[in-house]
């Protein structure tokens, strides 16, 4: 969306702008719901199916040559089994206890939400026939956990819990090392053990993804039946190749993180500032939108974004800063109405509600990945501690795809007990339906065959 | 796999292979696993993409073009609304009111069994704090069914029923016009008011998928949020397509229909073999394997199969004696542990499992589309029937995916209210937390600045 000068619909101040909602012509509203997508046909033809066909052909000897190029080293003990985990856990318990403690508190809430979504099989009598309904967990699975210079050992609770609670056997976590450690933070590890993982590879990219979507048989290691967890372009890509392949299943693409929050007057404009900036301080590209039907919720916010940002001093706020320039906006609405239409258009990864108002509004929500009620709601308490998931859908995905639960993890299996006389109710009707679609020569005769006498 | 001469490890039946599982060779036994999958890349760059180019360009006239183009006309009247569906019903009604009865009695059972799929929402207390969890449907899906020579009824059944109790609201079914008839079979037509969709677009192809993933103005039809439903490869190609996009979402791709049968002693053989043939009638690549531990079983089902097929006198025949040549396996195993460790691996759309003990069995099966137990649930039960879905996934994505349910059809969405009191609980260790992660600038503070006096 361009940029408009002061003085025309719109009151222009430094960082980010205030725009009256309906003023927004079709194309500005368009550039802001469709966010750039990732463009992934390039890396992958270029990056992914050459990393691909060389591990498929080299296996493990493949993969450290990656690490190398990539990464320039590798660890020498390139996969951590519970053991090693275990270890590391023990050195962080003894060095940095508070950390242990705050995200034990975080698994517990983590486990107990999710221990709520496990699902029920059941099994049902439908026309004199016994039809069933089961939940068959992953065997085994990879999680992505991206490294570098940041550190996400909170993702680590995020990924593993559900598929634990969900029953999947082999919990693979995936993720780079650090190499002035010469192996991957010790934090993140510690809760690898604390979150139940069977093991970590201290590998990360597109190299380490497809490593798991093929397997290693050095390592014994099957491919998995799904990878999950956030990543770069690379690998998005990569699983972007691996799904199409049909190798295994992903989540979905892992775009900049967002938040649209709805706030009306009473609403505290001051945490509105803070909350858009949480989401900022992530990436550049990270996009914070304040949705309110009052203009005084919408200046008074942008006035303690500037503040705030200029207050701070460590060097992540050029992070946030730029990112409130690139994609920060207030929007004032006519209504609240108007409000949730344009949410629901956006289908936003995060969602605040903060308005007087908001079992109602939440209602009419129709996309969001999480929503996060009233004013004692930042969007931090799911990134760390409520119990809610933080990996989710982002860039409109939340039309169509969900956040990570225990129920991401099953095989939804159905099956049947036939009885005889179920069997004599379905003659007459399968016969005309299979001949109706030209398919009674043996379709439809594969229910005749069993009132045959005798034939054996 | 190679075919292997009579006389060794084998006994050599016209048709189809008998071999011993425990014989395969790892390079046999992997060609039986991992079938061909669909090389939809060079599909997607030369056809489905420029045809996407152009549908986004120049919309509704685009598609009448590539109507023109690939079934070399388009009907005056491209969609049937609710009334013109009513009006094809009411005519197959009075013309053919036997198959009427058969659908109807189908899509009663199909309903019984998808209401029970039905999930719930909840809500609970969790640290303090609500937290919920919740089912959205979908706004808009699509549905396609194939078409050409092939009429597939039943698929409308299974595709809109589940839909329709999720709570969708817009259910389209897309699907190509058989120009003798200058429309859609109204057998199809019929069984889109049955089964309740909101609309018909008679078009069908890679340009009629790109159609329902971007939308066509002239017909106020917004973009969907999901496709599904079974296609050739220009149909999965373009599903393919619109999913990396994030246009919207998609079911697994079709490959060609499958069947793994377990079955002992207990079982029937001519009942066995007419089950496999009913899965060769679908497709030449359609794939039927039987595993058992019983030699007189295995050979007594070869021989039925023979001789059933040299009885039919339709033009189908060729079409289930070529898949049975091709793809036509029965493998007999040690026990049926090794028969039941093969199908995990295989990962078979349909299982049917005949033996003396299936509870057994089945408890023990990992991934499967949908299961038929006992002696009288061959798959054509399922097919058309007994109320499950056959829309099912394919060539090995049983692993990580699932057949069409109501499940399919929803957003799941977490959401949380916290308290006053929930929120001072947090602030100790989300303090400690992002300062782990190096986020404690803003996401620290947006739970800080809660707690400082006076700001607003």
């Amino acid at each position: 969306m361009q940029r408009i000068r002061p003085g025309y619909h719109t009151e222009y101040v430094n960082m980010l702008e205030i725009r009256k909602l309906h003023s927004l012509s079709l194309e500005e509203k368009r550039s802001l719901v469709y966010r750039d997508s990732l463009e992934l046909e390039g890396v992958i033809s270029e990056t992914v199916k050459p990393i691909a066909h060389d591990i498929e052909s080299f296996g493990l000897s493949s993969l450290k040559k990656f690490c190398e190029k990539y990464d320039s080293f590798f660890p020498e003990n390139m996969i951590l089994e519970p053991d090693d985990l275990e270890k590391q856990f023990n050195e962080v318990l003894m060095k940095q206890p508070d950390i242990i403690e705050a995200f034990s508190k975080a698994r517990d809430n983590l486990e107990s939400f999710h221990r709520l979504q496990i699902p029920e099989d059941f099994e049902a009598e439908i026309a004199q026939n016994r039809l069933g309904f089961k939940y068959i967990p992953f065997e085994s699975v990879a999680l992505y956990v991206p490294g570098g210079k940041a550190l996400y050992p909170s993702t680590v609770l995020m990924g593993v819990i559900p598929a634990r609670l969900a029953g999947v056997k082999e919990i693979n976590i995936i993720t780079p090392p650090d190499k002035s450690l010469g192996q991957v933070n010790p934090v993140v590890l510690a809760m690898a053990h604390l979150a139940g993982a069977t093991r970590v590879i201290q590998a990360g990219g597109a190299h380490a993804i497809i490593a798991a979507a093929t397997g290693i048989s050095e390592w014994n290691l099957k491919p998995v039946d799904f990878i999950y967890g956030p990543g770069n372009i690379y690998v998005s890509a990569a699983k972007s190749y691996v799904a199409s392949k049909g190798y295994c299943g992903i989540d979905s693409f892992a775009g900049p993180s967002e938040v649209v929050i709805i706030a009306d007057k009473s609403a505290n404009p001051y945490w509105l500032a803070h909350d858009l900036l949480a989401q900022a301080e992530h990436d550049e590209n990270a996009t914070s939108i304040l949705l309110t039907d009052d203009e005084e919720i919408a200046s008074k916010t942008a006035g303690h974004i500037e503040r705030a940002i200029e207050s701070r001093d460590s060097d992540r706020k050029n992070i946030t800063r730029e990112s409130i320039k690139r994609n920060g906006k207030i929007l004032v609405c006519e209504s609240l109405n108007e409000a949730v239409a344009f949410s629901n258009e956006f289908a936003p990864e995060h969602l605040e509600i903060q308005t007087s108002n908001d079992d109602e509004i939440l209602s009419s929500i129709k996309a969001a990945g999480s929503i996060f009620l009233g004013r004692y709601a930042p969007v931090a308490m799911g990134d760390y501690y409520s119990g809610t998931n933080h990996i989710l859908p982002t860039n409109r995905a939340a039309r169509f795809s969900s956040g990570v639960s225990v129920q991401s993890f099953y095989r939804r299996v159905t099956y049947q007990k036939i009885s005889y006389a179920g069997l004599e109710a379905s003659r007459g009707p399968i016969t005309v339906m299979s001949k109706a679609e030209g398919l009674f020569d043996e379709h439809g005769y594969s229910i005749l065959a069993r009132f045959e006498e005798n034939e054996t």
